[in-house]
């Protein structure tokens, strides 16, 4: 195998891959560094308000040389910028940083990793694609000012992959549809294990507004909440023509939440970040509407409900991770 | 993330199973090689009579050093071993060499890896799985001989995964399941990619005997060769009470092949690595008798046939390729 631009920008990708949605609203972002051919670290952002990708790496990749650093002590964004800027003692000039999305280049929650690179004088920094954000683009600029070498477009079909669930909700609202499954297809009754259901519950707690089928509602009566995570409880669209649901199931009694029955989907428009929970039919039926899919995949073989109308659909599998046993499929229609 | 040993390791395992069942009648095994923190190489033997991973990642780190040595040129793992032991200069030296099983010690098609190990001195040997074949293993025993640092059992679960396939032919008849299915399950019409039908032509060529349901032969009349690559054609284990075939099908011309209609299963014991390809209902009647199971998983989802009758399987997912766009994943029941 090839030990090149390409196998460390992978490493960034699949590293950024796994926080990807619970970054919102900032786009999932990795960072690898390798100094003078080692590889010193692989590190993504995890959450907004929390250090950038490059931060985190470069703050890995100092700390792989000098563990004891009072470095390791330091959380905050604008501390490890800070600590970096004053003590870097030209560390990172034989450094190479892969990064798989051109470095911000504005100050928001936390400073700009293009300002900071720049200081650090990296040997070359490696871009998987450029930032379209207006905003926060720039950050190639400023690395060619100082004249630290660049090279752009490594992996970028994999780079924009990455990107595109954040890019789908950058400018409108993003809608994605979430199915659970056994490796047969079958959709009926328990399907994921617990730390599948708690992956679940975390992205409800990034969205706005959860849509479901009237189906669903009237014979399982989901709580359709947070629990697992204790995190905030979406909206609720239940997509039926039939307005007539009973009350007294738990969805309806959960505090801060707005239930909607309707079958006007226009109003999905509302919100800015949706979840579509269903089958293989309800897909079919919003297929022309959806940015992305999450097939959560649980390793069994059961007998059980899947496709029953025509549904033909070609995909392409963006990224697949693990939760526990369960895999997580990200995909994006052909 | 954390680059340690399990990092590494993870790397040989990965590249190891790119090759899983290909490399027969040898194991599946990866190497890499890590020089004072650099990574050199990630390398897996491919082909038996080919080179072994030690040797093919030795070889390669050696290159990234010296790009211009003549060992390029050389393929034949004992012109490499060879060279190696007369020009290594001390080079290994400082290397860490990652294994996903012992290296071998005993002189087969190639010389021993154990031996090799042994003259070039590596400061470590870090080995996933012990090897239990009689015949090829004491390789930590020679390397702790030479005060050669050996770690073992990282990642050992792993390891064991990759190693399953072939201790399950090493000493019986192995029997292996394949099927091919949409991502929501539907496993008739044509499933695969070309990409994934030469690879189940690959398997075809190195099994002994194919077996396979009555009624597919009946409907899909198939040829089962292995026409894509042009390799030897499997005898074929027709699994049916019902012994009335149209002989002028394609199946039963193809040379250099027996064709046996039988429900005896205990005939499958006459073989020594046996592949069967159906679905869900013939992996139900089957499933006390595999080994583990390969599916093949098409990014798409069509309206067809799946599982129907009562099964309630649990599997542990022991690693996933791709082939082109199918994915290739291997499984072992619970």
């Amino acid at each position: 195998m090839k030990i090149d631009d390409n196998f460390y920008m992978k490493l960034a990708i699949d590293e950024a891959w796994k926080y990807q949605l619970l970054t919102y609203p900032n786009p999932a972002v990795g960072c690898v560094i390798v100094k003078d051919g080692k590889l010193l670290a692989i590190e993504a952002h995890k959450e907004a308000g929390q250090a950038h990708a490059e931060v985190n790496a470069l703050k890995a990749a100092f700390l792989n040389y000098n563990p004891n650093s009072v470095l390791k002590t330091k959380q905050n964004s604008e501390d490890i910028h800070d600590f970096l800027i004053k003590n870097h003692n030209n560390f990172f000039n034989d450094c190479e940083i892969y990064v798989t999305l051109e470095p911000c280049n504005h100050i928001g929650k936390t400073p700009a990793c293009a300002n900071l690179l720049k200081e650090l004088k990296p040997k070359r920094v490696i871009i998987s694609v450029k930032d379209t954000n207006n905003i926060a683009s720039g950050g190639i600029e400023t690395l060619l000012n100082e004249n630290i070498k660049i090279t752009v477009g490594v992996l970028e079909n994999e780079g924009n992959n990455l990107i595109l669930p954040f890019l789908s909700w950058q400018n409108k609202t993003s809608i994605f549809f979430k199915i659970a499954q056994t490796l047969n297809g079958a959709t009926n009754g328990k399907i994921s294990s617990n730390r599948g259901l708690a992956y679940v519950h975390a992205l409800r707690d990034k969205i706005d507004l959860l849509v479901i089928g009237g189906n669903t509602i009237r014979i399982d009566k989901p709580t359709l909440d947070t629990r697992y995570i204790q995190g905030n409880n979406p909206d609720i669209f239940i997509y039926s023509k039939n307005k007539i649901f009973d009350k007294n199931i738990p969805l309806f009694k959960t505090a801060n939440r707005k239930v909607i029955i309707s079958d006007d989907l226009f109003k999905l428009l509302d919100y800015k970040f949706v979840m579509i929970e269903g089958t293989y039919n309800l897909l079919e039926k919003l297929k022309q509407r959806i940015d992305f899919i999450i097939l959560i995949i649980s390793p069994k073989i059961k007998n059980g409900d899947n496709a029953s109308n025509e549904i033909n659909m070609d995909f392409e599998i963006m990224h697949e991770n693990y939760i526990g046993e369960d895999k997580i499929v990200f995909l994006k229609r052909k």
